[in-house]
Formats: structure tokens, sequence, C-alpha cells
């Protein structure tokens, strides 16, 4: 992480709505943003999620889902004609009591300068501002370190114990 | 599960709304009925919620999340005045890819007789009907065997984890 940030709080409310952050970058000519609301072209979020190996979805199917999510991040590469989404997590929840976290993704060419970190912190800073009392997620064995060096607790740990059911 | 069903239908939607449907009861005299619209009494619910043992939560808080919840199951004992809440689940998600069971609970004098069972039968039929992809729950060590039975994978599996994050 070596550029510090540098876009105007006009230009990233403009670009990327409220609470718009940008995101240190590995490349001072690189700028990077997170956004709760900047809208998302659904052909590119697919491209994204698929180029870090999950499954293709009904487009129809993800934009249903998208609406019904709490809470949905972007990181974006800035451009002001072309910014291309490179990051993306997603939280569904009852806003209040409980929140999940879904398909958090970094693109490839992009991982292994903090990024993901980042965009979890993003991600955990937007809940904390809705007063959510408890966040949980899945992840893939892969991860688990990263999770762990954040503060998730790995389950089970005696408390609670994870199912899942998939049709 | 002694009783047939025996509410008619017109009775079942005035009452309990469009989708209710009468659970099997251990008793002929006690009519229990499952509803997905009828309002609940919030402090009857609190009352439910803690006599499974939950902590106590403010209600302005449990109300935003019950609005903002996918699905919400009362499970009544039927009473045309004074119908009374004996089991209680909820679901949080987007309706489409994703869902999480929440807060399935059986008030003390009803359990032990399949209810629970039945409970999460009607959740899961409601959840189909909607063409849900997956529905994850956590749940306590005591009741591993109680989910096993009905078909949900334990996690770990090798393929996932799941993680909490309590603030």
């Amino acid at each position: 992480m070596i550029s510090s940030c540098s876009l105007t709080s006009e230009l990233l409310l403009s670009f990327y709505g409220k609470g718009a952050k940008e995101c240190p970058s590995p490349n001072e000519r690189i700028k990077l943003v997170f956004s709760k609301s900047k809208q998302f072209d659904l052909i590119e979020l697919e491209q994204l999620l698929q180029s870090v190996g999950w499954s293709r979805r009904p487009l129809r199917r993800v934009r249903r889902a998208l609406d019904n999510s709490l809470l949905k991040v972007g990181l974006w590469r800035h451009d002001e004609k072309f910014p291309r989404l490179v990051g993306f997590a997603r939280c569904t929840g009852d806003g209040v009591l409980e929140a999940t976290v879904w398909d958090v993704a970094v693109h490839p060419v992009y991982q292994g300068y903090g990024l993901g970190k980042e965009l979890m912190v993003y991600v955990m800073d937007s809940l904390s501002t809705m007063n959510i009392e408890r966040v949980t997620l899945f992840a893939d064995p892969g991860v688990i370190s990263f999770y762990k060096r954040q503060g998730w607790e790995l389950e089970p740990n005696g408390r609670r114990c994870s199912f899942w059911y998939a049709n």
C-alpha cells in the first residue's frame, strides 16, 4: 500500500455515492474506491465472481438477490469514463440483530495487496453504523486464516454449530 | 400425533392468513396452526423466546428485525378468542440465492411431540416455494441430531467453514 488517498470528497460523492471511501492502492496510478450505492453492471459482476471460481447464475436471479440484500459493496478501479469493478461483497440480514456476509471477491489481478482485508473492514464498518448485533459468514477452507486474522471466530467453538441445506 | 386435521380452510384463512396450515397435534382437544402472516404480539413472542432460554432484547429492535425478515412463522394454539403463540421461527436472506433460519423455538410445555420437526418442515416448504438455492442455520450443540435427522449437513464438512463475529 504505497499510495495515500487523493480523490476529493466531491468526486467520491458524485461518482460513487454516499458513504464512498477511497481504498489504499498498491500503485499510485491506480485509484481504488469502495461504494455501497454505485450500480453494478450484472455481467461485469458475474465476470468478477467467475474469475474467483464461482459458478454462473441466471442474471435475473442475481438481480433479485442484490435487490433483497442488506448491503452491497463494490470495490472500483476509478476511471471517470470506465470505472471497473475489481472487488465485491454483500450481506443479507434483518439489519438489526443478524447480518450474514456473502460473495466476498477480489479479482485475481488485484489479489495479494491486502485489498480483501480493506474490503472486509469497509463491510464491517458499514454494518457497524447499522448497529447490528452479530455478523456471520461461511468461507472456503482456503481463506480461514484470512478471516481469523481479522478477529472472526471459527465454528464450531462449542457454542454454536452451523448447517447447510442445499437443494 | 394422534389428531388429524380438523379446521376448515375458511377458518384457517380468516384467522391465520394465506398459506396457513394445521399442524398435527398431540392432543385432539388442542388445535395447532402454522401461519406466516398472523401478526405477533411482541411481548408474547419475547416470552416464548425467553422460555427456551434466549436473552431479552429491546422490543423496538425486535420489531425492526421482524419487519426486515424474509419469513416469519408462528405456531399457534388455536382459540377463536385468544390464540396463543407456542412456536416460532424466522428467516433472513435475499429470497433468491440464500436464506438463513434463526430463532427456532417451541415452548417447553409443547416440546417432545415432534412439533419442532413439523415447524421446520413448514419453514422449508415455505422457502421451497420461493425457489431459494441454499438454506443455512446456526444451532446449539444440543440440537445437532435434531437437524441431522432432517437432512441438514453439519459444517465444517470440508467444503465450507462458518464464522461468527459478535460485537
